[in-house]
């Protein structure tokens, strides 16, 4: 039976991973998954469709059970991948698509190894730039600051797995495909069940 | 500017690669290698279509100028396939598509180890029989042996990059070109370039 994959996908904001996750979504075989969170939900948020809204009890416990990929307390909160949910899936023959923040990706990658890291990429920062001006919701000084803080992100880059330009969102997404395809042929760590495969025929 | 990678298409004899290669050269940007042999052309071989038709002395040359990626004598004629015009193409930024016998293939990957080894592989050794006996030219000791050599063919499986299998050609088709696409997304080698490009903005 197929087994599964972990795909996480990361990168500076504003450059469209939840957009492209969420069409992904809709491939058959292939399931988001969730994380668990110790903050309050917000209007509109729906335990187990945006977060599993835990105590912080409960995310300690799991942290202790080892429990998560990866965890990480940000502003007081904790937010964490739960570590079961995405091994079942996997099991399952499903695909597991995670989008994250880059610190919690690069955990990924060093407790999972095999985990699949993708960088989605600004097409330049004049374009990231343009497209955060027409939100309209940030100053010019609160740009510079981010461009700062996109161009020492993108320095991570040699850390993933694959980049993503999202310039054309529809060809992103084509190509994010085609990455996911193409993983699910690499000989690394399938090549002996192929052949055992091939010689029970005999 | 671009740079084109090297695809090679290899593994047992049938699986349909010539007819995949054929295919994905319709793409731009796409180039088919052309072997050089000192065999005499068959009828219907062209000169730089089919092969690069040379002498022994021409070959033996190419040979101590370290001039190809690959080459072998098989039964008394020498292949080989030239280096120059693989690395030529690659640096105007297509990818040069090469389909070739396993041994080379290997041969290939030592030399060259960016070299992207895609394993064609029948559906079944089952249906791979079909296919040789729908064509009628071989006698069923003739595909008994057959069969053997293709087994002891897929145990070299480990050494390639990717497996494809060709059950429904427009699908293995699509498959090889994902397997395309998505190398050229990997990081590994283009990092700090983009790195730099992005810096260079600022």
């Amino acid at each position: 039976m197929k087994q599964g994959k972990l795909f996480v996908f990361s990168g500076p904001s504003a450059t469209g991973k939840g957009t492209i996750c969420r069409e992904l979504l809709k491939d058959p075989d292939t399931w988001l998954s969730v994380s668990l969170t110790t903050r309050a939900p917000r209007e509109g948020e729906e335990h187990g469709v945006h977060y599993y809204f835990v105590t912080r009890e409960e995310y300690d416990r799991t942290v202790e059970e080892d429990g998560f990929l990866e965890h990480a307390e940000i502003y007081g909160n904790c937010y964490g991948t739960p570590k079961r949910y995405a091994l079942e899936h996997m099991a399952a023959g499903e695909d597991v698509i995670l989008e994250i923040e880059m610190q919690g990706a690069l955990q990924i990658k060093k407790a999972y190894p095999e985990a699949v890291l993708i960088f989605v990429l600004p097409p330049s920062l004049k374009e990231l730039q343009n497209r955060i001006r027409k939100r309209g919701s940030e100053s010019e000084e609160q740009i510079a600051a981010r461009m700062k803080t996109t161009l020492s992100e993108i320095e991570l880059l040699p850390e993933y797995d694959y980049f993503l330009v999202n310039d054309d969102l529809d060809e992103a997404i084509a190509t994010a495909r085609s990455i996911m395809k193409a993983e699910h042929c690499k000989t690394a760590g399938t090549a002996q069940a192929l052949i055992d495969k091939y010689k029970e025929e005999r």
